[in-house]
């Protein structure tokens, strides 16, 4: 019963035999392997972006820092959540690819309102020499949340952007989970909504470690080769890279995994209003759950082996009753069965 | 027949099925995982330092910029060799991670030479807040060359760094070959040789994507961990990271590997002494050759089809008798017939 | 009918003299003067610290950008208000002096509120590598507000900071308008308020461009050097820093030019209480007054040739009675007629 | 007797006159002063330029470092001779402004060499993502040795620099001596020679401390403004930069003092060519002399007082006939009674 991350479920099978697959005989390094010529010309066909610039990376932090700095001076600021990502789990790497940017913080939490972003932006005057100067926006989705933009609110915030004629980025580290959730086209959810770089994520969802940057100007391609190269990203066996996300690409390997986990979450969800007390807190829309439960409802799944994220605490002492927020999370590869046995602890049935 | 770069094969059988085997169930994440403890373990029984701290990245450049931003101050500089990796193959990477140092050449081609180290350190004069400051020695143990440093040669050269009172970095890369050459203990190699930090690479010896770095003084062992995060070189699905090193360490592969390697080298050595007007280069010790062979020679071989370094040209025309120069890596999965036929084809023989 | 700024206005006579004197005969430059030796006596004995490290650069910019990276690693977070000079008006500069640390802010407007440090301190959850890392504390003090802490509660942020073994430092560029305001000694409002390094400035109060930096840990002297070279804030003739700030502290020039500034701010919000519908913002304590006054007030103003900040517009059209937020700043050099005719031209009297 | 270097000697009076001039009343900050735009207005006019943007700051290392990071990228290394004062005295400040590039060294000592410059440029493949890729040539002009480029010789290095489409930088900390000593215009020397950023150095040359930096290019302007404030270059008090630039300007301040200097230095070798064993390194062609003088001679200097660079060693023992390198130049400031002084105590007749 592991719900602490998605990146802690194993690798789907045919990842793992298309790394056997790819394991023959001698290839070029560095992007030249032809499994890398294939992954290019499907990206581009799925986007319905025939000239669309692809790079593979390993980690999902690795493709928000490149990402960004392609598209973000040094003395420009990022608008992004306070809770995403870039702001809190990446131990500045984007300031540091970036050269010293800074981050402004939009929004409360989860999603970003379109005016407030319109009113920082706009309050951020430009032409002063003395000030951050205005940058990209950065939106991801499905955000930390677990909630998922729908279209329209994509394109209010990134026209916004445009209206000051700024980039932006899409962090895609549950890429499939969004366009599982929304049911519409990678092309829909990228550029026909704006976005001019995005990050489309693998390991989260049943690879071993593999992202997809997608700059659909092609005109950046070769800067980012080399701060990919000169921030230690390029791999020299890169066919097992190209091979994974070749694999997650075939048979929408991509979108059927995500479908997988967002139907096993949908099921979480279902089973955790059964439970006494429980509160969801953002309604889940992909495959992340924050929900508070009772105390001693936690310390009851603890001791049976639960794992999963605990924000509040402590959990061994304190009001049986006070509600505690917790974070659950589901990878394509966990069973419906445990996820029923979950909330059968949950209820003291088990 | 691909002598082109040991990073061009493919990866042994034993690291795909630790990779296999680790596919199962759910795993915490980030380094966390269980394998790592082991890998911790027998790494540090293998360099028979109990307290040294370890953690794994994906890349070679990742290795060697870490570790020396880890050593080196911005204003520092290092001492390498012209033809390093560091100074040649990576774009940057090391004045990228530390800030804007420098590098300091020493020596020629191939082998540094201590006499030259102590005027190029002891001319750098201190105390004077307009020059470099010195910085650490880094070594590479295969040389880009194909050549090995003895211990004697090592303590020497660490020696004077210690006479400077600066610290010693050694790009392990080919790590293994180096041992497999020397016939040593890795500890011999490492810190009793007066070497500070160490990386073992994985990668080029069979491994899909794997370089362990090692620091024989802990105290350094959270702020790496702070600039591999920041670098985005964390890993979330660690475990195939600490599969594949658990897998090279069982069963001493890493040593048999190397071994095998270099046998195929040395047997690519002998056979090149047998093509007319062949010259090696540098006497071979590890798994690299380089190697003049007559023009008409190289485009024998390449329109058969052999792949490798031809550093010298044009191929096309010109004097059929002219030496250019190539250089032939093995890495342990080619065969001792696609030696052989390689040869035979160099003597015009198949 | 200049309040734009203390730094429009003109340099001290004493300042001006000191630089005549310092014109004769060559000197060793880059800070071997023998001026700078009585600098950092003086310092020292005015400090009544006798270790302390002094440096001078020319830029408040450059003081507070060199401070905090010699105390702020690259994945540290400088604790500081929203409205600090180090975030607003520096494009950047301490991002790119520590190599990409960020800026966690604290509180509102103006003064940083002790119960909201410590609880952001605490909340930065330590010991994970994901997370900005804790670091320095940086105060402002006279604060871009124009009020100024006391003692006390200088000493109640610094212990929070030193209850996280915290580094502190305080940006003084109207660090002597401030103790013209407390009337308390320098070494009470640094060190013995548990700074760790402070800024002296010169350049808005009389000086043509100097900034003194006082390290009360003079173990960091040498990386400092290195740090203001390499960052190009190094002066060759560095006798005119030198002479600037020795006639700075020479018969307290220092602190009688803040006296009268403080003293000339004080005679003009004593005037604007005059003024109809006037709102004194804060309760301004030493030569920075932030008023609200109507728009034909400011119109008004603006038409006789009065120079000062004006936030909120626009000036020319929209209701009359209005009030708009200005900030007026004075210098020493501003003579209580100026003030006067400025106060009755704001009444209509002019 | 003061030959350290062209920063040890006062101001000119003239200089000191602006500084005191300037010093009146309120002026906007930062650049904004009147001074300023008459600035700009007789640098275009001086340098033929009309659309040239020109920048103040205090430092040459700033001017060098701030021009080569607006036109180098962090992956691009720039060309450069091993004596350029980048690449020895500035504690890698080009590397910290430009986050990261490389210095290639071309040529051994002094002027750099047009078919070595070529070689350097072709050798250093492109589009190999593993390598430092081509930035800008940095040419230094007076050179550290104290020659310099004839007309012919920039116009065959920067042609070079164009043929590669790379852009070139004139560090002209003495551009004046050089100007005087080739009797051309400012525009021959910059623009018409093929450079497209350019330093005009002031504070070697009489000022206190003012370097003008020159964008033939003017759409960099706004970029560079950045880069000067966020490295803490942008003066508040602007207006002294201003002034000592203006009167540095008027009356061909900068031409004349130049002039001065270098006749004072052809005075200087042609006393030293009387004195025993003198042996001139190179051809001094304006005010930097490189003498090799018997270790007796420096002795006897040394002990009446003379100051100046002393490169070999030691002086109190050895030889005393043995040759030693001095480094001696001339400011406009120093006298002829001092220089013949100098040489009659050379010559031990003192």
């Amino acid at each position: 019963m592991f719900f602490a991350s998605d990146n802690c479920g194993p690798a789907h099978p045919e990842i793992m035999r298309a790394m056997s697959n790819a394991n023959k005989g001698h290839m070029p390094s560095y992007g030249a392997d032809n499994l890398m010529e294939e992954v290019r010309t499907k990206i581009r066909t799925l986007f319905e972006a025939p000239d669309a610039d692809v790079h593979l990376v390993a980690t999902g932090t690795a493709a928000n820092a490149l990402a960004l700095s392609s598209i973000c001076r040094p003395w420009q600021t990022v608008f992004c959540t306070p809770m995403s990502h870039i702001n809190t789990d990446e131990c500045h790497a984007p300031e540091f690819f970036t050269g010293g940017s800074k981050l402004t913080l939009v929004g409360n939490r989860d999603k970003m309102n379109p005016s407030e972003l319109h009113r920082k932006m706009e309050r951020l005057l430009q032409g002063d020499v003395h000030l951050s100067q205005r940058g990209p926006l950065a939106l991801t989705q499905v955000t930390e949340m677990g909630s998922v933009y729908s279209l329209d609110e994509l394109a209010a915030l990134t026209s916004i952007a445009g209206s000051f004629d700024l980039p932006t980025y899409l962090d895609g580290a549950r890429f499939s989970n969004a366009i599982a959730a929304l049911n519409c086209t990678p092309a829909e959810m990228s550029w026909k909504s704006g976005i001019d770089v995005i990050s489309m994520g693998g390991t989260k969802n049943g690879c071993i470690g593999v992202e997809a940057i997608i700059l659909f100007d092609p005109s950046m391609s070769w800067e980012f080769e080399l701060r990919r190269k000169r921030a230690a990203h390029l791999f020299s066996k890169h066919r097992y890279l190209s091979a994974q996300m070749l694999a997650y690409l075939e048979n929408d390997l991509w979108l059927t995994s995500a479908r997988q986990a967002n139907a096993l979450a949908a099921r979480l969800v279902e089973g955790l209003r059964t439970v006494a007390g429980c509160r969801i807190v953002v309604e889940p829309q992909a495959n992340i759950v924050f929900a508070r439960l009772p105390r001693a409802t936690h310390r009851r799944l603890h001791e049976k082996g639960a794992v999963y994220g605990l924000f509040e605490g402590p959990l061994n002492h304190g009001d049986p009753d006070e509600l505690l927020l917790s974070r659950l999370v589901c990878d394509w590869s966990i069973s419906e069965e445990c996820i029923d046995r979950f909330i059968a602890m949950a209820n003291g049935q088990d």
